[in-house]
């Protein structure tokens, strides 16, 4: 059986899905695509084969061929499509964030909940090689009991400056992906503490962002970690994780594209990381689509459903109040947080 | 304009290039497969959605729709399906090593030539990332002039004992990539000198072979080069290359499936690297066969020609007429070694 | 002109003091070692060929043939000692911590001051080949403007229990050194945000310590860094820092007895790193020692004053304060901390 | 007891040796340093605290309180020095090679023997951390039942063209240092072949020599090994060693003063490897004269004895007779090879 699918969203990661959907995912089929610049959508169609294209997203709910909506448009998008989604009894994957609003959220999920379909939200890091082997490192006890994590995760450069100011801030926008491996390695956090400023682009600060930031977290089986993000590493991607335990540490590096040192006169050497997700995540993403499809095809529980969407958003919320307020702040402080 | 291929042989190799082929190479089509065990056809047919199969490959060259074959059957056969291949006009992948008779491989040139068609070779080892990123080093001046090369290639563990009968000889059969390999980053080689020995397996020095050895390279330009292979190397598959020169030197390491190292009360340890061919250098075969494609449908020359197929076994031959005699060997005791 | 110096204290760290001082640093000499034990103090003196030894320290301050005191015994004595050899005109090394206390150390201070005779305090990591070329790529611009700092220091095994519950605590005896390599390499410090646990023994719990901590710091120029200390890696000292900035980032590794690399059917490993300080850092006890006979010889400033000494007691207190009251601590709340 | 020694030769390595024993090695004292050019055995004295000097090595010989005799003069001074402190019945440590001729060294050999004192020849690199590493990890079968070997000496700078030509050749001065190591590591070498050419300097060239060679090695057994040397690695001192076998692999790295990875918009790097020989083997050379003093104390077998000194030359004759004749050569093609 092959698992009909329609994409709302022909920018960088629709595109991403639609690639690994129709070339990598075995079991899957890409029917259309959706995106409200009509010329998007059809070059993403022509690019990966797909058969149709529309310029209005809501006329995928009416197709009744479709089993699932691969959510891909703008963050402020989310809810709607996946309310409308679940209404026409789709299974659903969508991007992160859900939303930035909790009580958006909420009213997503009750009627993901009441139409009995399935959510996936798009964690692609849980499906990485490298994050895998740490989770399998903890899981097996090769570290023992935890006590520390530290989480390095850097861009190669900021996003546009529009783009920051509908980002929901880095903490929504990049930090997310952090706080979903903190719950991935090892569980809840119950507090945190946050440190950030802007100190890669002042338009980011006028933005009213910030561009770099270190948090720490209390976790609920006490382990005290930390999360450091920068919105502009100039070597590349780095994307690095450390759990040490009470029986030894797993520490990932970076992933390069050749393994290849160079010697010469001023150094030993090797070439930058990988430069950014679209390198360095490819394989995760194509990962990801294909648990979801399985999932679907055999009616088991997706691998990253939608309380995993909302959970790392009210961590993003507690450390933004930690860093306005300059003190930890406490999961359950923030409204809403135990629902 | 999208190239039409037919695959001759369903085995392994087959196999790899049906999956690249279908799934991630563009602008290509396979439209046929064949195996003269009919069963290996239809099973690759279904895995990898191709459209028909059948048991006798000669019918795939009065096939008109097709542009190309990709000969991946048994090294006796691969003159033979080259010849009349070229005969129907079409334009031939072919597996290493053309053959072992340098007779046999100068008749199929010679056809392949007279019927104007283009004939590439797989040695993938060219179109993988370390690989290409040393010959780069080489070709930018990055290493200077180069002096010396040394040449890693173990295998994790030695083919069945009936392969080995027909192999050709370790030096033929795997020794082979690592001749080209030579070729690829310095040019044409002119003496070589081997030891050998049957260190792995007796069943191995049995059928006439050695799974171990190594090789001295004097090449045309100076450098002088090594070789090393081992049919078995009990951590993995080990691909490494160091080329040494005046301005430096450039090293290749393994492949790991992960970047993550783990430390505890007895070592820190990385996860071994990559296990066989088909993981490590599965990008290769796909880069290839799109260089492949893409020269074809360019009308540009193939990268990997007919004289780059031929010239490794003339090399192997050199290597084991060393080995017989216990010295030195020009290349150009090889009969017709400079036809 | 040789400089004639008197150890206090034939421990551990009065040994290795020695060790250096007679067998690798140059243009000194020690004259006499003195221990409240005896047999310690004989003992040192046998081993290091010290001509004289004493069971009582004070009995130094009187010899007018020392030009300077090492005080390598507990801490609670720094200050009386430090005071007394001041009085003496004797210039002084002193082991770290000064002391627990503000005032007794500013006390301790004004009395070098006024004394006229130098101080050092023994922060060896200062001194050591890692930290120094980190220094290095900060103050040279390799890694730009510096704005993420993140510091691992893990010991092996505890401290026995009896040495816990006078050593000031976590903070106070194991991160001060982690303190002063962020002084050492990036400036001051403004605030901090500690948490910490007793996850290793909870015996250390008992004495009223934790085993396991991590630190976030706020810089006076913007930098937000982190500490993580643990009293026990099994894998043996973990010494690493990493400095990230607006052109690139510099990150120390761990330092292994031999660099070579093992591959068996299990994992590629090496032997673990360097097991404790006296491996470890051996090498930054010479240099420091050096850097303190030649600074008294060349009449020069010492490299770590008192001011340097005290600064960490004062982040040590800012620390435990902000683990008990479970907020950010500005340094400038600890009393006397602008003196 | 301390064993009292003099140096003759206060070049490098006899300051080198100078160095250690005053100040590295336990239970030893030198009495005095000989040098015929009296400014450099009247310099090393002053550097090293030795209470006497002489421009007259053979005045050595006549110190009745001299233990034992540290020969660290030109090399076509060594047999003459080991005969004389022979007769004056003083344990002797020399440099290597004993001699570029076979008949002088088994006649300095045998004078040591009618003597019945002991031998000792400085191949330092047995006493290597990385070294002794590798022999554990061959010894301990870790690697299994060795297979292949691979060696890699790379000097940074060629030495002064008047030393290339008094230096017996690359092979003589610089690959006897790896023919040792073959042999500490895996035992006795039969047969070698050998290619080599002048590619550095051509004025080595036209001195008679070679700066560039790689040598193929069949040991008794059955283990086949490859050195290659250049006497010029712009990247500093490349001293790496690969064993392989049955059961894995064991490869040494080169050695860094630091640990330390800096990351920019060029790469990922770190400083070059110690650069020579008195940086990467200091610590050897105290080994080495530690082990002598330990075992001259307690009347034990020399580590390293004369017999370990004859046999690299003979491979070295070896593999420069093979490099004229362009064939593999027997070790036992070499006069007197087996006496």
């Amino acid at each position: 059986m092959t698992l009909k699918l329609g994409i709302i969203g022909a920018g960088r990661i629709g595109r991403v899905h639609a690639d690994t959907l129709t070339a990598r995912v075995a079991g899957a089929e890409v029917s259309i695509i959706a995106d409200i610049h009509a010329p998007f959508a059809q070059a993403a169609a022509g690019a990966f084969g797909i058969p149709a294209h529309t310029a209005d997203p809501a006329a995928l709910f009416d197709l009744p061929e479709l089993d699932a909506i691969v959510i891909c448009s703008s963050t402020d998008t989310h809810t709607r499509f996946i309310k409308a989604a679940a209404r026409a009894g789709k299974h659903i994957f969508c991007e992160k964030p859900i939303a930035h609003d909790l009580a958006e959220i909420d009213a997503a999920l009750a009627a993901v909940e009441s139409a009995g379909v399935q959510l996936q939200i798009g964690f692609n890091r849980r499906f990485d090689a490298n994050h895998i082997r740490l989770k399998q490192a903890v899981d097996s006890g090769e570290v023992g009991a935890p006590h520390l994590l530290h989480i390095i995760s850097r861009d190669p450069a900021p996003p546009p400056i529009d783009y920051i100011a509908v980002s929901g801030g880095l903490m929504m926008d990049m930090m997310i992906h952090d706080f979903d491996m903190c719950r991935f390695l090892l569980g809840e956090v119950v507090e945190v503490f946050a440190m950030g400023a802007c100190m890669v682009d002042p338009a980011i600060g006028a933005a009213g962002d910030i561009d770099t930031a270190k948090v720490m977290l209390r976790f609920e089986n006490g382990v005290i970690g930390s999360i450091e993000n920068s919105r502009q590493a100039v070597y590349g991607y780095d994307q690095r994780v450390e759990v040490f335990g009470s029986h030894g540490a797993a520490s990932s590096g970076n992933r390069h594209a050749n393994a290849v040192t160079l010697s010469d006169g001023r150094s030993v050497r090797r070439d930058l990381p990988m430069n950014f997700f679209m390198d360095r995540y490819m394989d995760s993403y194509a990962a990801e689509m294909a648990a979801f499809v399985l999932a679907i095809a055999k009616d088991q529980p997706v691998p990253v459903n939608g309380n995993d969407g909302r959970a790392p958003v009210v961590m993003a919320k507690a450390g933004m109040r930690s860093l306005r307020e300059n003190r930890p702040v406490r999961l359950d402080e923030i409204a809403g947080a135990l629902s």
